[in-house]
């Protein structure tokens, strides 16, 4: 998904695929073939870029590092990827450094979650930063994922907050790239009759996130452009929506291999849904797409999205 | 342009190209090299595909018809690509028949030319047919074209005439895929005091167009993703806009090779410029990428489209 992005903004990109099954080995020319975990081969690959950037949480810390000293340009940097892939020690330990809440610290003290947001943002090797509006992801047992942007009925001054803890992590971390932070809206009991409510910080992704895909067709820039514009230290772009509301389903492979069928009727039913299918292999329960609409309404956004995900996994009957 | 939009539907794409030079052939894997003008190197590529689309004006309509009696699915189909191939002879007597006035059909009778407009409209093989808003071309002697969309002021009851123009020539011609018409709107000097005007056809092409690279960021659906619609025959995608107003700028090359330097400015000036290069080598005149800008005011859209067209171009003193 950050390929279009590349080819608009004239960078050319290229991928370390584990094999050509792989959506990114399918979509970007001459890829790479070879396992990310494996220093030699991410050694072999860091050299035919100018930067590396990194999706995939099994590349090894400890090798990004040893090509950071030997003159690599990594983005974001292992000493802030580490932050990501040791979640339970070093994370936490400093995030509670600077202040911020985080899950499980608070264990114990009768906090209610009330429900999940995201809080997106990136920031540039100079120190630039950009927000996305603070997006609620609503799980739904047995289909797909919805993310809606902005969270509805969110407190504006809890937004606030939210953003600015995710600008502040990624400061502190030094992350460059974009920084996804998952955050629940949480409210103590003691606090719960004035409808008092607060976040904290559930977990942390240094690459452009499922909570962020509405911004491909919702936002003037996208989480894949402004990942690759602040890799490479250009200037961020926009991160404003362009219309009041997105929501994005998840697409969830279902019995059929063949997607077509569902696919023509969504088609046919809704001109304006943005389907976006991401080239795997269909199974059931995997996710094999997304689709997102964006408009004036909350309530006909949400239903058309669910309606055109639901169908195309076969969750709505045939 | 094609291809991002043929990676989110899921479609896979392949293309000949003439030298591993093209933009196209830079950006869509494995893509294989050949002259397009070569009716057995047509016929070869034609066997890797579903469906046969044309983007070069110089491929030989005889080769494609020879192509569609093999069993070849070609869209639009020859016997519809004839009539821009031969716009002097074919076009121009079969409009004339069915009562368009065109370009040149009236010469001598006096009519002023207004300004030049394009009616853009997709057509499917059934029939389905979908429009974008009328746009107006405003050529700059020195520097880049521009693209306003819709075209401002344009009286609402001219627009329903060339859009009614443009959809029923696609019917009549039995296009499908995109279909850009291009028009001018004219003042007979009889009626000129009473401000009536009417629109002429200039010229045809059945391919995404200049004219139409705003829908990119500006519509819910480009161009790009309802030709392949359209020619896949798949139903077609809303062509309405996302703001009141898109303005699309040429970005020529200038004597400096190296965009980099005037582009990182374009980013930090004006982060919701949307930026797209096409990959080409720079060279002093040729049109290397454009830039848009989408907003709900005019004057405001075009002067960023214009600035930041006119410094990557170098036409603004650096």
């Amino acid at each position: 998904m950050m390929y279009p992005a590349a080819v608009a903004l004239g960078i050319r990109l290229r991928v370390l695929a584990g094999s050509t099954a792989e959506s990114a080995a399918r979509v970007v020319p001459e890829p790479v073939l070879g396992d990310c975990r494996d220093a030699a081969v991410l050694a072999a690959f860091a050299q035919l870029s100018d930067v590396l950037t990194v999706a995939d949480a099994q590349v090894s810390v400890a090798a990004l590092e040893k090509l950071e000293a030997d003159g690599v340009v990594v983005r974001p940097s292992p000493a802030a990827l580490a932050y990501v892939q040791d979640p339970s020690v070093a994370m936490r330990r400093r995030l509670t450094e600077f202040g911020e809440e985080v899950a499980g610290h608070e264990a114990g003290q009768g906090v209610a979650r009330r429900r999940e947001l995201a809080a997106l943002v990136a920031r540039s090797p100079s120190g630039q930063g950009a927000a996305w509006p603070v997006a609620e992801r609503v799980r739904v047992a047995g289909t797909g994922d919805e993310v809606i942007a902005p969270a509805p009925g969110l407190d504006p001054a809890l937004a606030a907050r939210a953003t600015e803890v995710a600008l502040r992590i990624a400061g502190e971390l030094g992350v460059v790239g974009v920084l996804a932070v998952e955050l629940s809206e949480v409210v103590d009991p003691s606090t719960e009759l004035d409808g008092t409510a607060s976040v904290v910080v559930d977990d942390l992704a240094m690459r452009p996130h499922d909570a962020g895909r509405w911004t491909v067709d919702g936002a003037v820039t996208s989480q894949f452009e402004q990942h690759l514009r602040a890799v490479l230290d250009l200037p961020l772009g926009d991160p404003r929506p362009r219309a009041p509301w997105s929501v994005t389903v998840d697409v969830l492979g279902c019995d059929y291999p063949d997607l077509y069928r569902s696919y023509l009727h969504v088609m046919a039913h809704d001109p304006g849904v943005k389907v976006h299918l991401y080239g795997k292999d269909v199974s059931p329960g995997t996710v094999v797409g997304h689709v997102t609409v964006c408009g004036e309404d909350l309530d006909d956004v949400r239903a058309r999205a669910r309606h055109a995900a639901d169908f195309i996994a076969g969750v709505i009957d045939k």
